[in-house]
């Protein structure tokens, strides 16, 4: 019982340690800012890619772009966050013209964002806008 | 003339400052390893996905994943890199089963990395074994 207690008391330490905000800011010693992280090893990346239909506005497609980029401040399982639109010059984005790529520190994190509710809510923004989507995952090599 | 010397010194000053390694490391107050880097506000993301032809082995997929991780040592344009191998559970990957994604600094850089001979050269390695590619180019934004 003890043990279970101990063990229960370490776990609540490690996760505390492992939300802990991973970025902190400090100037070197030339007074430059610096943005310093404890870098886990590998990251896994979830890279999702949109088409939008022909018929979507530009307003709607300001409100999926916003509501996605609102996830993170909903589902504290994701590690990084960051998107973009297609400025690719070689013509081979196959109509996709938005890159959303979540990073998650472990499978199970990326296994509580999937289904979390915050999620699920923007799918439902995200749906009648739609015309395809390619995700592909990855755990970061060099 | 003397005013054409000093703007290819202030050139030379600002080159060097771009050039110079963008990672240091260092320890925070207890010790901890920390990666600090002084992060450009937006960074030009090239995301590249590939799908190997049925035919091609193991051996052949390895070379081209070897010779695709040593453009950076090749292409001093290059600010970051990284890569990975599909591990989505969505199914959505549509066949492709590689994600590189080359990062830069400016459109300039990207545009010296396109036409470079060693992106030319691994190209030569990648052709024969390539089913199809999709490249989705975007500045990061959080």
């Amino acid at each position: 019982m003890i043990k279970s207690v101990l063990y229960l008391a370490v776990g609540a330490v490690l996760l505390t340690g492992c939300a802990a905000v991973h970025e902190t800011k400090h100037t070197d010693e030339h007074g430059a800012a610096l943005t310093c992280a404890k870098k886990p090893a590998q990251v896994l990346r979830h890279v999702v890619l949109f088409k939008f239909k022909d018929d979507a506005t530009p307003e709607q497609i300001r409100k999926v772009e916003n509501a996605f980029a609102a996830l993170p401040s909903k589902v504290d399982t994701i590690y990084d966050f960051e998107w973009g639109t297609d400025v690719s010059v070689e013509n081979l984005q196959q109509g996709f013209t938005h890159c959303f790529v979540v990073s998650f520190r472990s499978e199970a994190d990326r296994a509580k964002y999937l289904p979390h509710p915050a999620h699920k809510e923007f799918g439902q923004i995200l749906g009648p806008h739609l015309d395809k989507v390619l995700v592909i995952d990855y755990w970061t090599q060099n």
